[in-house]
C-alpha cells in the first residue's frame, strides 16, 4: 500500500465487480439455468460504438492475470485497487449489462438473474473481503417481485443499497414506491447508476463521446423526477446516491428546480419545501468521471451547491476512465477532503460501520 | 415608454408572434388550403398537462383587447412590449405549434405551412414595424425543400435566422448540413428553440414542472451533437443561438465536453479544438427563463463560461414566464449589461443593423 494514500480514509462509492454467465449458473434454478446453458441465451446489449480501450469500456491493465474480464477476479482487484489505495470500504455496483431492471420483456428471467447475481455477489465478494459492501440487484419491472428480492437479501449485513439503473424508467413513478418502502425498512440506500441504454431523445447519439457527455442529463431527469413526484416527502429517511454522473451539473439543476418550484408548485402540492433543500438533505453525487479542475473551480461548484456534504468520491474501477484517489481531485481543505473521500459516503449509507465522533451528522 | 427602460439599448432575442390557421389561409395554395378550410385539419398537439395560466402557456394579460390569443395582434404587442420597454430590436420566433419541422409524416403539408407562415410573418410583422426581425421557418424533414424555402425568403432584409425546433431531431446530423450551408450563404444565424415534444427519455414526464425543469437537457443534447458532429469546423461562419433554455447549464456542459474531448477526441478527429472554445466562438444562449439570482451568483456563471459574450437577453413575450428587462437580471456592471441586453445579440445576428464603434467584435 502506498504511504501517500494511507494518510486518508477512503470509501469508494463505485466499484464494478463482474460476473460471467458461467459463474452465475450455479446460482440459477431451472428453467432459467437451461436457457443460458442449453439455449445460449444472452441479454440484449447494443452499444453501437467503438469502445474507448482494447478492453472495451474497461482499463486495459485491469484485465486479470489469466486474461479474464476486468473486475472478475477478487484477488486481482484487492491488489490493484483496495490494497494499493488503502480503501477503508468499497461499494460494489456490479457489471451485469444491462441491469435486470433494464431487460425488455421476460421479467421472470430478469428476476431470476437478479437473484442469482445477488447470491453470487454475497458468496464470492461480500463474504470474502471485509472492505467490500454490496448492492441489491432487482428486476424492478415487477415491483412485487423486486420487493421479495429485497426482503430475501436486503438484511444481509454487507448489503448497503438497492441498485436502480438509469434507463428509460422514471423512478419517481408511484409504481416503484414499494421499492423505497422496502429500502427504508432495511436501512438500505438507493443507488442509481446509468445503464447502457440511450439518454438522447430516447435514441442513441451518433458517437460514444456524445453519449458519454450526455450521461448527466439522464441523472438530471431522474433527480427532478424523484423530487417532483414527492418521493422524499413520502420516504423521509431515504438516501439517494447518484453514481457515475459526476457533480458539475448539480448547481444548475438545484437552481433550476427551485425557480420552477417558485412558479409552478401548485402542480405538485405534495412537495412541501424547496427542491434544493430536498437535494441537500437526501441526494449525494459520486465524483467519477470528474472533470480536471483547479481548487478554485471545485470550490465554486461547492459554493453553488450550498453544502459540503453532497459529493462522494468514487474510482469507478475498473472502467477505462477510472479516477485515482491520488490524482482526480485538486488539493482541498482537509475537512472538506475528509468529507468527500469518506464521511459523506458514511453518512449516506447507514449500514456502513459508523465512526465514533464522526465529523458529519 | 418608461424612462427607466429607455436608458439602455435592448435587443430582445425571443418574441413569439402568433398566427391562427385562418390568417394563414390566404398564404396557402390548394390543396393545402382546402385541408384546413374544408377538412378542418389541425396539427398534432399533445401537451398533456394543465397549463400554468388561464391563457395556457401565455401571460393572461397578453390576451388581446378583442379577446384574441396572446401575441396575435401587432398593435397590442407594440404597446405592451416594444414601446413599454423601448426595444431597439426584437427577434420574432413564432408560435406555430408544433413547428413544421416537428410534424410527423406529410412533409409536403409541413413545407406548405412553413412557407405560408413566412409570407404571413413578412407581410404582417416584419414590414410593419422597423424594430421587428424574423425567423425563417422550414420543414427540415426534407432538407432539399427546406433549402428551397431558405432561398426563397432568406434574403429578405428583415430575416435574420433560420429557426430549428428542438425535438427528437439531432441537428448535427450531416443530413441537415445543407441547411447550414444555406444559412452561411444568406448570412443567417441558426436559432434553436425547444418545441413541445418530449425530452424525457423520449417520453413525457409526469408533470409540467418536470418538463419545464428538463428543457435545458434537450438544449445540452443539441449543443453537444452540433459540436461533436463537426458542424462549426465545416461552417466556420455559423452563429447558433439557443433560445428559451437559459444559461445556467452552460458551465457544466462546456466543462464536461472539454473533459470528454481530452479523453475521446480520436473518435471525432474532425473536431480540431476544445469544445468550450467552439461554444465561446459560435454559440449564444438567451436568458429567459432566467433563475432569480444575485450579482455574485450571476458573475460566477459568467466566470465559469470564461466569456462575457455568450448571454443574450430575451423576454419570451408573451409566455406566462415572461422576463421583464427591468427586473429579470441582477444589477450588473455597465459594460456587461450592455453586452447582455444588446451587443451580444447584435454580434450574433450579422443581418441586424450594426453599431458604429460597437463594444463587441
Amino acid at each position: 500500500m502506498s504511504q501517500k494514500s494511507k494518510q486518508r480514509r477512503l470509501i469508494d462509492t463505485d466499484i464494478h465487480e463482474r460476473a460471467t454467465y458461467s459463474e452465475l449458473l450455479p446460482y440459477l434454478d431451472n428453467p432459467w439455468r437451461r436457457y443460458i446453458e442449453d439455449n445460449h441465451w444472452m441479454q440484449e446489449k447494443h452499444m453501437p460504438y467503438t469502445q474507448p480501450t482494447v478492453a472495451g469500456v474497461d482499463r486495459a491493465d485491469a484485465v486479470t492475470p489469466d486474461g479474464g474480464a476486468a473486475g472478475s477476479d477478487l484477488g486481482f482487484m484487492q491488489q490493484q485497487l483496495l490494497d494499493e489505495n488503502g480503501h477503508e470500504y468499497g461499494i460494489l455496483t456490479g457489471a451485469l449489462d444491462p441491469s435486470p431492471s433494464s431487460m425488455h420483456g421476460w421479467y421472470e428471467m430478469a428476476t431470476a438473474l437478479a437473484s442469482a447475481y445477488n447470491d453470487w455477489q454475497i458468496e464470492n465478494w461480500l463474504e470474502k473481503d471485509d472492505r467490500l459492501y454490496g448492492s441489491v440487484h432487482i428486476a424492478a419491472q415487477d415491483p412485487q417481485q423486486a420487493v421479495r428480492e429485497i426482503e430475501r437479501v436486503g438484511s444481509h449485513p454487507k448489503m448497503v443499497q438497492i441498485l436502480l439503473p438509469i434507463d428509460k424508467t422514471s423512478w419517481g413513478n408511484p409504481y416503484y414506491h414499494p421499492i423505497y418502502e422496502a429500502a427504508e425498512r432495511h436501512n438500505l440506500s438507493i443507488g442509481m447508476h446509468h445503464n447502457e441504454p440511450p439518454t438522447h431523445f430516447g435514441d442513441w447519439p451518433r458517437y460514444f463521446i456524445e453519449w458519454h457527455t450526455m450521461v448527466p442529463t439522464s441523472h438530471m431527469i431522474e433527480v427532478s423526477n424523484m423530487v417532483f413526484n414527492g418521493v422524499f416527502e413520502k420516504f423521509p429517511n431515504l438516501h439517494l446516491i447518484m453514481i457515475e454522473g459526476g457533480f458539475t451539473h448539480v448547481p444548475h439543476l438545484m437552481k433550476k428546480m427551485d425557480q420552477q418550484y417558485k412558479e409552478l408548485r401548485h402542480e405538485v402540492p405534495w412537495v412541501n419545501r424547496m427542491p434544493s433543500d430536498i437535494v441537500r438533505d437526501h441526494i449525494r453525487f459520486t465524483t467519477q468521471p470528474v472533470e480536471e479542475m483547479s481548487e478554485k473551480e471545485f470550490m465554486q461548484y461547492v459554493d453553488q451547491m450550498g453544502s459540503e456534504n453532497m459529493i462522494c468520491f468514487s474510482t469507478d474501477y475498473p472502467h477505462w476512465d477510472y479516477d485515482s484517489p491520488l490524482q482526480a481531485l485538486p488539493k482541498l481543505d482537509k475537512t472538506l477532503e475528509e468529507k468527500i473521500f469518506s464521511e459523506n459516503a458514511r453518512a449516506s449509507y447507514p449500514k456502513l460501520p459508523q465512526m465514533q465522533g464522526s465529523v458529519t451528522t
